[in-house]
């Protein structure tokens, strides 16, 4: 029997208002898949070796929603300036280096290895508009055990001479891109940069094709007033951004997650509603570009669908705990400052950046029978004290706290992964 | 001579505008204090060794204008609630347990540690009002090198009995405690905890401590709405929460500085330029207990002295790279949703971590002749891609990624620091 049992102090967050806390419990998968959490390991699985993790917590893997890999060394720079002036000073210069396939996969292999290290299990890329850099990407990801979606970045207008592709070169290198994917748990994802990236006729293809092949699709929306400004610049005929990406078939029409939504209207929240479209929540790329807070208290009110990514470069950590103690920071300033809706709490940002963002890449993200065995083994000795504390403490420590030196293992649909090479 | 030679790529901010950056160059020390920087090695040092940190980055030693060392094992805990429930909950009851000097050492054993391993070379420091361990920290803080002021904490009123004191021990305790002190970098500051602890009996007596034997202050100020109004109740006298501390002696008229400092009024930040009178601004605390984001920039154009503070455990972040990260992103939320006043720089946030508050402690953060010697030496490698960075954006790097992972050495008034073993 293909069974895995790990014992451990295990926590999830199958709602966003409470945890789940299952001490010295076992937890138990089957072909990668969880069968259940016990208290007692049950007879049927009394000939599996437990791997006993004694104190260690055992939390779900985290689920990064939004993170461009090639702009990976430029996280933690040119973080005085706001979005657009930042994209043509630091990460469009960047990403014309990925037309090199030597330089991508030098630089994609760090990305990876740094992914495992933080202890992200799945994740949905944006790579560049280069194909052969990002089916390198993909098939690091895929070597490494990790899951998730990488896209190849569409642009054909307003960018610099060396990333604008023609409208007909980008589609045919996407459906070659997305063509090329073998069976696993990397899959392809269509990634318009963003509406002021593409021409009408480049989104209209990328819609036909998102529909025709059943693709997912991620891109970005109402991060910062300036964009906004300029896509009604552009698209003078729609009622707002996300009418942009609607009216291509790109907004909902297969399944869709938007990074930011900063400023999105009460139409858009209610087209999002009604499409299912993801959010993907990226606290400290707003706080770095000053964009602004999303509403995310709203957005899980109105019952969206919320995960949080960590926008490297416009975050600059990767670590998805680092992420999610920025997110209930940022939800603090916005009750205070903006709307006084009650802050996130640390129950529901481990939901965010495990079952909630972790739904975008199918049952994902908590212990419950039937998801992906993705898990995380952590010690937080380092982080302890001499006060017994309980798992809901030592998790809330480990967001604050805690780095990559706190992660003893991870696994993915029921595997260990050992460290990357790469890079 | 007693000289010191290192040689690195020099970083350093004599002013908030613009940083120092002085590469290949030769950082020179006599008798602890900074000679100056050459980017030739003058002759007269022509015998002395010279330390070649290669392509490190040497930037001055990191101060910390206020930490509460009691609540170190607390860090990370406690997120989701506001001033006031947060005393209540964690910070009084693991404060109360600092009566026990065996406990007190070595938890501030773990805490002096730490601060080596951030690279915080100097900060002022709240203990317990416990005198016998206060005066351990002290002891710990001066065998690991370390400089600082450590206070012995004051508090007489509205607090549990485990920690309150009566008017007249809280006196005599505080005036052994700084008779205590032996010459060296470590020094006694008064500590009342803040004004609602303490009676106005005590704060005059402090007070004229303070002046009878030239006394440095430090406390808090305007943290929480809740705090000021509390304030206003306890002392209906008062024109502000300022006034109160001024009335006793308490506000700049021997060296003090104030945490916090979020909701000043015009006249409280008048009289604070008037006398001198520093803020300790510590973003992490700020947002973690919803207190609102300090106005640092108005603090900055009105000539005030500034300072930051990684106030442990309201911020859970001992690190001041972490500390410095947070300030720039609270000052852009303060430009998008409260005051539109420009967001801190790189370079003004290590100024204020370095020479802002190191002016606190004397001619302390700055490599200008006549400074302490107190500095750090970064080994970046960890954070480094292949394009090759400038000294500026390596240390903005340093700042948004680093940890203690990333500093090879510390020296402080020219003293390399080993490991401290305590904890």
């Amino acid at each position: 029997m293909d069974a895995l049992v790990l014992r451990g102090q295990i926590v999830y967050a199958p709602f966003p208002k409470k945890l789940t806390v299952r001490p010295d419990a076992y937890l138990v998968a089957e072909g990668g898949r969880v069968a259940d959490v016990y208290d007692a390991l049950p007879e049927a699985y009394a000939g599996v070796r437990v791997e006993d993790w004694g104190d260690c917590l055992i939390v779900p893997g985290f689920n990064d929603l939004h993170v461009h890999a090639p702009q990976f060394p430029n996280r933690g720079l040119g973080m005085d300036k706001e979005l657009l002036p930042w994209l043509n000073a630091y990460t469009f210069p960047e990403e014309a280096k990925f037309r090199d396939e030597a330089y991508a996969r030098r630089v994609y292999g760090r990305f990876v290895r740094e992914l495992w290290r933080v202890g992200t299990t799945r994740a949905a890329v944006f790579a560049t508009v280069h194909a052969p850099a990002a089916r390198i990407l993909a098939e690091l990801m895929g070597e490494a055990g990790l899951g998730g979606f990488v896209g190849k970045v569409n642009m054909d207008r307003n960018g610099p001479d060396d990333l604008i592709e023609t409208t007909g070169a980008s589609l045919a290198e996407t459906e070659r891109f997305v063509e090329g994917f073998a069976e696993g748990r990397v899959r392809p994802i269509l990634t318009p940069r963003f509406a002021p990236s593409c021409t009408e006729a480049l989104m209209r293809g990328l819609g036909g094709m998102a529909a025709r092949r059943d693709l997912p699709v991620q891109s970005h929306l109402s991060e910062n007033e300036g964009e906004i400004a300029w896509v009604r610049e552009l698209h003078p005929w729609a009622r707002d951004y996300a009418s942009v990406y609607d009216a291509f078939g790109l907004f909902g029409q297969t399944k869709t997650v938007m990074a930011h939504c900063v400023h999105v209207t009460d139409d858009e929240i209610a087209l999002m509603l009604r499409r299912g479209v993801y959010v993907a929540h990226c606290p400290f790329s707003n706080l770095n570009l000053a964009s602004g807070i999303a509403p995310v208290r709203r957005f899980l009110d109105e019952g969206l669908n919320v995960g949080l990514g960590s926008d490297v470069s416009g975050g600059h950590r990767l670590s998805m705990t680092d992420v999610m103690a920025s997110a209930v920071e940022c939800s603090k300033m916005r009750w205070k400052y903006v709307d006084g809706r009650a802050p996130l709490t640390t129950a529901e940002v481990l939901y965010l950046a495990t079952k909630g963002g972790g739904s975008f890449f199918g049952r994902v993200g908590s212990f419950e029978p039937g998801y992906a065995m993705d898990c995380l083994v952590v010690d937080d000795a380092r982080l302890s004290d001499e006060t017994p504390r309980s798992p809901e403490e030592r998790l809330e420590r480990f967001i604050y706290l805690g780095d990559d030196r706190e992660i003893r293992a991870r696994y993915v649909d029921g595997a260990l992964l050992s460290e990357p090479r790469g890079g």
